[in-house]
């Protein structure tokens, strides 16, 4: 938490020194939020000459309202949050078993061609002793 | 967007008659927040002999205050909410590409498990003609 901080504010043509953890920055822009509502309030005609106290309660109901529909922004967001997480833990279970496949695809690969190099091996030696046997057949008639 | 509704709303003390399109339920709600902001306000005693205008301000700054944390919240969670759509972009770019993988080793395996099988048979037409040609050179003796 950042120390104790000092901020003048003017909110509704008031001069306000708030005092708190948040920068002045934030300070001021709480104040120039609140102005705002202030102002959206006073634009319109049948509001303008309400009395002061309901006035301040449009404007804390107005404010509040933005508030909720930031918390209910909030708990959609989460929601989806928690709709990708899942989307996430699902895409890496299937890419791991697609990995365990392609291993096992792998090794199958080089038995084949293990295998394969074999026979090839035992088909050259095949023929080369069946040639002899021809040439030595040949020689004995 | 759903008709407008009359909601009567006790603020401060005070019964409003609240005129929107929202539900009643909503308005209520806001209603009971409002009230516990200015109970949190009077429950401190160096607050409670304020004057009325500027313990509005500080209702409506306190107010104001959960909307702007709610917002950077909103904030935060559509950051996080990208950073995990481009982490699903990219899993399933790898799992696309893993896919591909073991198409072109299924073809493979396919492939050598063919070739396999004509080396074996060829090896068995092999080792019978030899079986034959030396079964012959040994009757020819």
């Amino acid at each position: 938490m950042s120390a104790k901080t000092d901020a003048v504010v003017v909110i509704d043509g008031k001069v306000y020194t708030l005092s708190g953890y948040e920068d002045v920055e934030y300070l001021q822009k709480v104040g120039a939020y609140i102005n705002d509502k202030i102002a959206e309030i006073d634009s319109v005609d049948d509001y303008r000459h309400m009395a002061i106290n309901m006035k301040n309660t449009l404007v804390e109901i107005n404010i509040a309202d933005d508030y909720f529909k930031a918390k209910s922004q909030v708990e959609k967001l989460e929601k989806d949050l928690a709709a990708k997480e899942k989307e996430i833990y699902d895409l890496k279970h299937d890419l791991i078993s697609n990995q365990v496949k392609t291993e096992s695809d792998e090794e199958r690969i080089k038995e084949l061609e293990a295998e394969n190099k074999e026979l090839l091996l035992n088909k050259t030696r095949l023929e080369a002793t069946l040639e002899d046997t021809l040439l030595e057949e040949k020689k004995s008639k």
